[in-house]
């Protein structure tokens, strides 16, 4: 794969190597501001636009952190195909990879090309597994087309006729495959018992809330406005739910979690986490899945002082990444199939909040943070030829 | 058993109980001051002192926090023995019991009869399962003499005839087990692996450290004297040691872990842990067995600011505390077993700290947290039958 639209060749076979392949473009002329300068392009199936980071961000992320870059649309070398983009995933994770600091990823250089998630549609292949046509998932950059030639990441995806295309990225994937392993593997809850999800309107979170209720849970959502929390538990059947916003998080949570906690899934931390410590029963589950609150504060996030409850109530916190579980592909395989079934009864819902164009990824990535994304977030590249 | 020398009947069947008991002695007159006002009373057959808590310890507990009652020696009733204290252990644990708010226990009241574990001999005994002579462990309060009816933590110590009476605190009850379970249970060292220990040169510490090596783990001490490092380094094979008093400890734990941290037996928290999170490796595991930087500190501990790297680092952080485990006897009896094996073959050593008297107790509660004590810390207040 290659996310430089084809002025070089090298493949890249992994993650890692994909971020160091950023320290090639420092002395590339940054064409900058698209969006501050006013000049929001739309596709163009012969040029090849890139978004870069330009800069780091101080707190919170902001779209001129960014700045693109266009070539002309690559083309395939042999045993390559390129890869038009359909659709680029944002996740708050990725505040992460930017950072000075290396975080699960080593730090995207300056002015190293933006990546993601992403899914993307096979044309002029000249790889015999990746014919024309072929939908392919993968890491890839913020861009209209990728070089590929088939290894790191890249995988064919097999159209389920009983899902849209869409649902990988609302229910499957890096989405889905987190909140159940967060859930099962690491919180495993109990029928009964009281579970917590931060950030629970989220793309994960409000996956997680879904399941803790398939196990039997009294599920207590997490979320900033009355709207989320309306969503939650009108539709996904959160049995309390707390917007952070509307008052003092611990006494709200205190009220909504009447027997205390015994699993929280975590995606925000922070206060939040600090807020939840303060309730856990004896022998409670934290999932940290994510501390989106903390991701700005490069220099000193918030340590919530009540880490010691952990001791107190004998209780467990564990990091985790959904990569980590891809190696096993027959669990993998099985959780799909799992979430796929949940979604076919009616048990599993997911929300997308797509926003149109490249030219507008750096904007639609402010959203994960100030609170007004809901659902899987994803930019629409260009059209889905399956539509 | 009745901690309060037989002025009251009801037996207390479980450590609960045994804090809640002190309630009822709020209404007693305290006499206040065995070491402030100088009378400093020795062993009286006929007399029991009992150590109450006269204030709560802002901050570092102080001798003044506590006050000495006298009674007469107490008689037991039918089916009760009369139980000598032999050595009260002193734990830094205890420092929670004694604070405000709950911690792993309920709070001991103002007033209430200070308690530890303890060792003790039956005297006069009206119970056909306690003959006069068994020597007994369990929970006893900081005094002379106790009661009981063999309910509650009590149990009768078949005397080990390859082991001295002693070594019961020193390497197996709640140290050596506490050590062994946090180790192998939370920890789960791997041969090969780096193994941090804080507080190393305390009762538990000094114990893990060992089991460390003999699980193969390149094995560091963090600890608060040249001579502590010494003694881990040369009598109990630490590979590093880390004097924490002698500059910064992140420095000097990255000087002594090249290699990362896979996993930490933490008694201390607060910067130490924060330390150690700085360097954890890939999956790494945190046993929090205590945090005796941060038991001063009711109002406000140290939230390290890097437990995000816990999710960084796919990492997992438990709390626990040895009693959970008392209840598979098996397992317990295993362990205690193993332990003893070890310390026959020259692999595990233990270093006991004895003060003698009753009336020093207080005094040398303070020296869990002034860094004085090095080893098992007991206070010994009569004579060894079996000696």
């Amino acid at each position: 794969m290659d996310i430089d639209g084809g002025k070089r060749k090298r493949p890249l076979s992994d993650l890692r190597r994909l971020v160091e392949y950023g320290r090639n473009d420092k002395n590339d002329v940054l064409r900058r501001g698209a969006e501050q300068g006013g000049t929001v392009m739309g596709f163009d199936p012969a040029l090849n636009r890139t978004w870069h980071l330009a800069s780091r961000p101080r707190g919170d992320i902001r779209p001129e952190n960014f700045a693109m870059q266009t070539s002309p649309r690559p083309e395939p070398g042999e045993n390559q195909f390129r890869v038009r983009l359909l659709y680029i995933s944002l996740d708050p994770g990725q505040r992460l990879w930017i950072r000075e600091k290396a975080s699960y990823l080593p730090s995207l250089p300056l002015g190293g090309p933006m990546f993601s998630f992403a899914m993307g549609v096979v044309e002029a292949s000249r790889h015999a597994d990746f014919p024309d046509g072929t939908i392919v998932t993968g890491v890839f950059g913020w861009q209209d087309y990728a070089l590929s030639d088939g290894t790191g990441a890249v995988r064919s995806v097999v159209a389920d006729p009983r899902l849209p295309l869409l649902a990988r990225f609302g229910m499957l994937e890096h989405i889905g495959l987190t909140a159940y392993f967060g859930t099962l593997d690491l919180l495993q809850p109990k029928s009964g018992e009281t579970m917590v999800v931060s950030g629970a309107a989220g793309a994960v979170g409000s996956i997680a809330v879904q399941i803790g209720k398939i196990m039997g849970c009294r599920v207590v959502g997490i979320a900033g406005s009355d709207e989320k929390c309306a969503w939650l538990r009108d539709e996904l059947g959160a049995d309390a739910v707390v917007n952070y916003r509307a008052g003092p998080l611990g006494e709200q949570l205190q009220l909504a979690c009447p027997d205390g906690i015994d699993s929280f899934f975590d995606n925000v931390g922070g206060e939040c986490l600090e807020a939840v410590l303060d309730l856990i029963n004896m022998k409670a589950r934290i999932a940290m899945c994510g501390a989106v609150s903390q991701y700005g504060a490069d220099d000193k996030p918030y340590g919530p002082s009540n880490i010691y409850n952990l001791l107190m109530k004998r209780a467990r916190m564990e990091g985790f990444i959904v990569l980590d579980y891809a190696a096993d592909k027959r669990w993998w395989a099985i959780a799909e199939e799992q979430l796929v079934q949940w979604h076919l009864q009616g048990r599993l819902k997911y929300r997308l909040d797509i926003v149109d164009g490249l030219e507008r990824t750096p904007v639609a990535m402010t959203r994960l943070f100030n609170g007004t994304n809901a659902g899987k977030l994803l930019v629409k590249v260009s059209d889905d030829p399956t539509n």
